[in-house]
Parts: structure tokens; C-alpha cells; sequence
């Protein structure tokens, strides 16, 4: 299967390129011919007046949480977590999962997202949603040390990767996910950690997300959570981070020591009023940081173009510099950064060899006229709904705005019909 | 002429009523029927699914600037001001305005904005450009007291005054727009006073927008900004107050004690790293507070669900309260609130009464399921290109994503040619 993508203005090495042609040929991105023959390929797709992006990559997400989606917003963390989300949570099994995973994949593609992690459960159904949808996934099962199941949990962890580790083409990628040092205590994680080592895991973890979460890992273990992962010896293994909005120098230190790559969640960190990540600090440290959405529960929506746009503006604030974060640096964080907290190395830029997720968003909207800098205009302007067509490994999952790989009319009933059955308990 | 809008999920006394129906009558709404009969009525709008909301009102913008939009961003204030804002705007004329302008409309009707308050240069052709759109606006000539031309620059305010204010079924009105402490001396402030109160004038202009502004006005006057305008008699005039990001406890007790409203302007004040507004301290002081995107040079796009989103995000990190200006709030913000800061009190809700601005916004995108909170919806998860039908002054100018009143494709080949013309100078 090959696929020639024509007249297009393409982003690559830091720069966009006017009228360029991509050929791709199977998962792979081959070349960029000056004057193709369209009779050479299997498809054509026409690029005119269309931005080529690499295929945004969400870093951290719970996809299923769509389907509390506007159910409990604007309360205390506490409230929210043990009054709405918790008990809701207790009511999930494979069929919920699987439908609220689907409509976060078709509001991802929908909206030129092409690769996300996730940590959650039941993540089998996570899984074959995905795989139906054609997303490109790391899949975590969130793991907790402080109640009963937490040795089936790590099991059920190891079980998903055994399963999908590679699958799908090599769409999958498996991680194991210790949910946070607060609900995973030392021997827990030394735990998920020989069990990391047995089987070559990479892990997938929320760390020093509240100033809370820290001051009490501080006056129990007299440590960061940063630190004390480090010394339970988690970080020898490749570790992606959510979150990191409360870390001090010693932290930055340990992180860019061991290679731990960060998720930096916009949305979620101000919704909840966790903070604001020290994410040029991170940055100027040579800490790869992506960005994610987190679940809809506390975004509410799962938008990598509203998450670049807001990681290019509220670091100018923080940082009190207006070049604090700038359009091209969000881009990047929200692809070829992404694909690296992901354990990617030919994932997130549009050159030959790399792994085929593009996205072609239409530049024909008011938002974006004149059309002086489209880097500046996909990140301050742009909107997810300028996305007409989605590939992923080489498969075109979207075209023209129509998803081809999801029963849109389908999986709105059963979206419909889950949420009933989740919440039957509230009513 | 009336209007029947069915069946729709109507935003009224700060909640979400499901299948009404609303009449419009002229330019006002009428009455909320429980069974109207279609026949009745010159013109029907099927609501089904559809979200009901007030206009949006966008409080603070410079609108011609959209042909700005991504021609220079990531910069310091003074090299973007000195080496590229202001040598372009050297060369704006009233074609250039009226083209600038239209996009701007066109922006704004598609992503539900009904209501602009705009300061800026070349007025007339600004408010010809509305008419057309069928816009509201409040219009201001941007006024500065220190270069050559601040009395002609007056005289032309007030000539817009007389030209425009009521005018287009009482759709426009006109404000006098000293530009800020900083261009406009306290001699030039008291002419401009004296015109306000001789004509009867409100006024517009930006204040305390950064922390160096501040600091220069108490260095050269002993006083903050809202002080200093406060001591020149300015506050006697209705005034609608730009940013207002580092006002004290002071300036807070003055613009309270003066009915000072203010415009406040997330993304702007974020992109050039000017602050967060106190606005919680404000609203707890009985301080009227409205949402504006600024010009698209410093946003870069006229999005009011984007202001609305951010609004309700970022004082929650600011306050660290996570219950700080909450969907609702935000909501209010852009709508009823946005309204009397353009000096209504008939706008900005849907009552039998208020002047027909509406909004009718699609809920069958992904990011709308599930539907538990239809405000948090908007608010959170809502995209400007979900809005589908907009009336304002009860006529209806955006049907079903479709414009009404602007000739598109003319209208992008005029933009294209004065974006040629404005920026010739520069290549």
C-alpha cells in the first residue's frame, strides 16, 4: 500500500515547507519526490491550502474517563475524588470501557490526536477499542499498593503486556502503571519494579502533581516523591512522569540524570488548581516534555490543540517572558516530544523512515487569514476542527472529517447505553 | 418579522432548560410558549439538540488587527510594538480597516461572538464593516495625548459619536478610547473628560495592563493608574476599564465606588506575560468583570469559547481554588456581564424582553458526550465551531454554519489584497 500526499505544506525541521509531496509507503513516511505521477500510488491525497503535521501525541491520558465528561466539575479534589469519582469508578467493567475508550478515540482522531498513554482499567477493552480505531497507544494498568488487589492489579499489568506489547502492527507499546507514591507504598513499588526489570516494562506514573501530594511524601519518607522513586530504584527503568508541577532543583537533577521524561497536563493542572509546571526549567534542564490532556474529567476534553495553545501561554506568565514557550517549542512538545515520552525514536516528524502519522488540517478557516506563519497559527489560532484527514501507521483513519474506522451512529448508542448502566447507581 | 425558535435546550435564570421554545418578535425576544403552533410565525429554527445561549460578548478587541494575526509573535512588548505592530499600523487605511474589520466579523459570527467593544483607528470604516455583518458594537477611536494628533484624533470620536451611536437599529454605540495612562497626559485625560461629559460619552481605555505600567504612573504621578483617571474626573463618565491585571486594594474600593467595569482579556494577558487578573478579588467586590480576546495580534484568534475556557481555568491556579470562577461564572462572564459593560441592561439573557442576540450551539460533537451539564459543556469541553445558527438584533446572520450578511469569498480576496497593500512596505 502506498499513498502519495500532494501539494502540501509540510512541517519539517522546524520550518514549513510550501507545496511539498509525501510518499508513504506502508507504516513508513518513504520520500519527498519533487514531481510524482500520481498513477504510481495506491492513493492520492490531494494537500492544497493544508498544514502537514505530525500526528499529535496525548501523553497522558484515562481514556474511558470520557464518560465523566461534565459529570462533576468546580469542586475540592477530595469531594470530587471520593464523593463523585471513586464510587462512579466502582461500576466499570469491560463493556463501559470499551464504549467510553471508543468515543475518546473518535474525539482524538477527530481532532488530529494519533497517539496516546494511557493508565486505567479493564485496559484489555481499552486495548481492542484501540486497536479497532487504529490508534497508536501505550497502555498502562493503574496499579495501587494500598488496597486489596494490588498484586492482581500488577498481574493483570503483566497479562496486558504479554497480550499487547508490539501488537497491532507495532501501534502498542505496554507500561506498567503504579498509580502515585501516596497509593503506592516502598514495597509496592520495589515490586513494580522487579517485575519492570523482569520483563524490560518502561513505566507510566503520576508524580509531585499537588504541593500536598509532596509535603506529605516529605514528612512520611522525609523525601520528594521524586526522590523517593529514585531511590526504590524505579527510575532504572524508563519512567514517564505525569504531571511534576511541584519539583525543586534536586528533583530536576534526579529526572534529567535518569531520563525521566514528563507529561505536562495544562488543562488538568489549572482545572484542578494543582499549579503550574516549572516546564522551562525542565526544558532548559534537557528533560524531554510532552503534553497531555489527562481524562475528560478534569480537562474536559481531550484536545492537543487546546493543550499546545494553553502550554504556550501560561508558561510567559509563569516565567514572566513572553518568549517563554514559543509556538514552535509547544508544537514540538506536542509531537516528536510526545513520541519520545513514548519510547519512540521515529515518531513525531515527517521525514523518510519515520512511522506514518500525519494529519492535514485545512487552513481555510477565518482563524487562519493572513497566513503569515502557520507554526504560529496552528498553535495560538488554530482548532482541532481544522483537522481533515488523519493517518495512523500508514492507514488513513480519517478523511475529510469522516471517521472510517469507527461506527460513529454505533458507538453513540453504546456510548448512550453505558452511561446509563454507569450511573444507574447515582439516580 | 417573527421567529419561533423549537424545541431547544435554552440557557435562562442561570440554568439549563431542556425543549423550549422562544419567540422572537422584532428585535426583541417575546415570549417562551409551551405549545406554539409553527404556522404562526414568518420564520422556524429547529433547536433539537441544540444548546441555547445569549451572544457571546466579546468586551475588549481592536478588530482591523486580525491582519495581524501571526505576523509577529514570541516577542518582547517594545521590539513587537516599535518594529513591527506600530510601522504597520503607519500605513492602515480606511480600505485596509474595512476589510480587517469584516474578517473579524466573520470570525466572530462563526464562533458565536454577537457583540464587540473595539477601539481603534479608522471607525468609520470599522462601523460600516459592522453594519453590514449586522454586528453590535461599541465603537472608539483609540485616543493618544502625546503625539501630534491628540485633538484631531478627539474631534474624529466625536464625530464618530454623532454619525453612529444608535445608529443600525440601535445596534451601535460609541465610547471615547483614550488609549492609557501612559499615551494620554491628565491634560489631555480632562479634555477628553470634558468632551465625555458635554456630549454624554462613555468611556474605554486600557488600564494597569502590567506591572511596569503601574510603576511608571506612580513614579511620574504618585498614583496608579485607576487613581490617577479616578483624580481627573474620568470615573464620573460611565468607564469600561481594558486589563485592570495589577490593580490594589485601592484602585479595587475606587473602580467599586465608581461603577467601573472592566474587560478582561485571559489569553492576551497571558501571551504578553502581562499577569492574571485579580478578577475573583474583583467580582467579590461587586466589580462588573467581561471576557475579551484583545486584537488577534496578541490572541491570535476572536474566540470567545477559548476566553470563557481559560477564564474559569486560570483563576483557579491563580487562587489556588479549584472552585474559582466555575462554569457558570464564566459563562455569565461572556454573556449577561460582557453586556452591561457595554452599558445594556436588556442583553446578554435569554428573557421575554431582552434584545434578541442568540446563539445555538450544536451538541452532537464527541466533546458533548455524555450530556450530564450542558453549562460545563460550553464552558470545558465547547469549541466555537460547534455553533450552528446566530441571530442578532433578532435577524439572523449564521444558519447553520453558513454566513448570512458577509460575502466569504469576496471577502477573503479583499483580505488577501489589503494584507498585500498594509504589509508592502515591509518586504
Amino acid at each position: 500500500m502506498s499513498t502519495l500526499i500532494r501539494n502540501a505544506a509540510v512541517f519539517r525541521n522546524n520550518s514549513i515547507v510550501e507545496n511539498q509531496n509525501i510518499v508513504i509507503d506502508g507504516k513508513y513516511i518513504k520520500e519527498f519526490p519533487d514531481n510524482p505521477d500520481p498513477a504510481d500510488y495506491d492513493e492520492v491525497i490531494e494537500g492544497n491550502n493544508m498544514l502537514c503535521l505530525p500526528g499529535l501525541v496525548n501523553t497522558h491520558t484515562h481514556v474511558a474517563m470520557t464518560l465523566f465528561r461534565s459529570y462533576a466539575d468546580d469542586m475540592e479534589l477530595m469531594d470530587w475524588l471520593q464523593n463523585k469519582i471513586w464510587p462512579a469508578e466502582d461500576h466499570l467493567d469491560d463493556d463501559i470501557v470499551y464504549w467510553g475508550s471508543m468515543l475518546a478515540f473518535a474525539e482524538m482522531i477527530r481532532g488530529g490526536t494519533t497517539a496516546f498513554c494511557d493508565m486505567y482499567m479493564f485496559m484489555d477493552s481499552c486495548a481492542k477499542a484501540a486497536d479497532l480505531a487504529g490508534m497508536r497507544g501505550n497502555l498502562a494498568r493503574g496499579l495501587a499498593g494500598i488496597g486489596p488487589n494490588g498484586d492482581k492489579g500488577l498481574a493483570e499489568n503483566i497479562e496486558l503486556f504479554k497480550n499487547w506489547d508490539h501488537a497491532g502492527d507495532g501501534r502498542f507499546k505496554v507500561m506498567l502503571g503504579p498509580h502515585a507514591s501516596y497509593t503506592c507504598p516502598p514495597d509496592y513499588i520495589r515490586k513494580v519494579r522487579d517485575a519492570g526489570m523482569k520483563y524490560n516494562i518502561p513505566i507510566h506514573i503520576h508524580l509531585s502533581e499537588t504541593q500536598g501530594e509532596v509535603d506529605n511524601c516529605l514528612k512520611e519518607y522525609g523525601k520528594t516523591p521524586i526522590a523517593l522513586m529514585n531511590d526504590l530504584g524505579l527510575f532504572d527503568l524508563p519512567t514517564l512522569a505525569a504531571h511534576c508541577v511541584h519539583v525543586n532543583d534536586d528533583d530536576i537533577r534526579i529526572m534529567k540524570e535518569k531520563d525521566v521524561h514528563v507529561a505536562h497536563n495544562p488543562t488538568s493542572n489549572l482545572k484542578l488548581a494543582s499549579g503550574i509546571a516549572p516546564v522551562t526549567k525542565m526544558r532548559a534542564a534537557g528533560i524531554t516534555v510532552g503534553l497531555g490532556t489527562d481524562g475528560a474529567s478534569s480537562n474536559n476534553k481531550l484536545d492537543m490543540f487546546a493543550e499546545m495553545r494553553l502550554a504556550a501561554l501560561i508558561h510567559k506568565v509563569k516565567d514572566s517572558d513572553p518568549l517563554a514557550i514559543n509556538a514552535l517549542e509547544a508544537l514540538n512538545m506536542a509531537t516528536v516530544d510526545g513520541a519520545k515520552c513514548m519510547g519512540y525514536d521515529n515518531l513525531g516528524t515527517l521525514e523518510s523512515g519515520s512511522l506514518a502519522d500525519i494529519i492535514l488540517v485545512n487552513r481555510e478557516g477565518f482563524n487562519w487569514m493572513p497566513g503569515f506563519n502557520s507554526i504560529s497559527l496552528a498553535v495560538y489560532s488554530g482548532n482541532s476542527m481544522d483537522v481533515d484527514t488523519v493517518m495512523i501507521n500508514g492507514k488513513v483513519v480519517m478523511r475529510h472529517k469522516e471517521l472510517l474506522t469507527i461506527d460513529v451512529e454505533r458507538m453513540k448508542r453504546e456510548v448512550s447505553r453505558v452511561t446509563d448502566k454507569l450511573f444507574s447507581f447515582a439516580g
